[in-house]
């Protein structure tokens, strides 16, 4: 078994308002940010996973997000797996 | 000017406790995840910039997560600066 890293971003779907973002956008002129826009908050959650391969990885990972990590009705996730740096022996 | 994307991924710093990914972590073994390790939360934020050039994007970027996106003590940023799709007229 090998031990990949996993990042999942998830997302709030088009649409859905934001209201952590667009708090932080109506702070950035104030701040001298004027050219900043369109500001949207997600969670960025980053876990390892022991898998036979980076598909069953993904699997897992996408299986997490489905059960626990997201809420599909207001959510999207994008999943990110990175090749494996150790073997576990 | 041009329009770019921006994603700034906030990590705790390493160290830091971590009580909403250690809850999830908890509650993995019930859902049959057992494979899974090491979960910690963090916030993906997604915004545009006009700048430019990708540098100046990134500077502002950067500006910004210091000021009001990351509290330096307990969280570092990673900054994506995604090559621009459109051209401002």
């Amino acid at each position: 078994m090998t031990t990949f890293d996993v990042l999942v971003e998830v997302r709030l779907r088009p649409g859905i308002a934001d209201p952590e973002g667009a708090t932080v956008e109506r702070a950035l002129p104030a701040l001298g940010f004027g050219g900043v826009r369109g500001v949207r908050m997600g969670k960025a959650i980053r876990f390892e996973v022991e898998a036979a391969s980076a598909e069953e990885a993904r699997r897992t990972a996408e299986e997490l997000c489905r059960r626990l990590l997201t809420n599909p009705v207001i959510e999207d996730a994008v999943i990110e797996v990175s090749p494996p740096v150790r073997q576990a022996t």
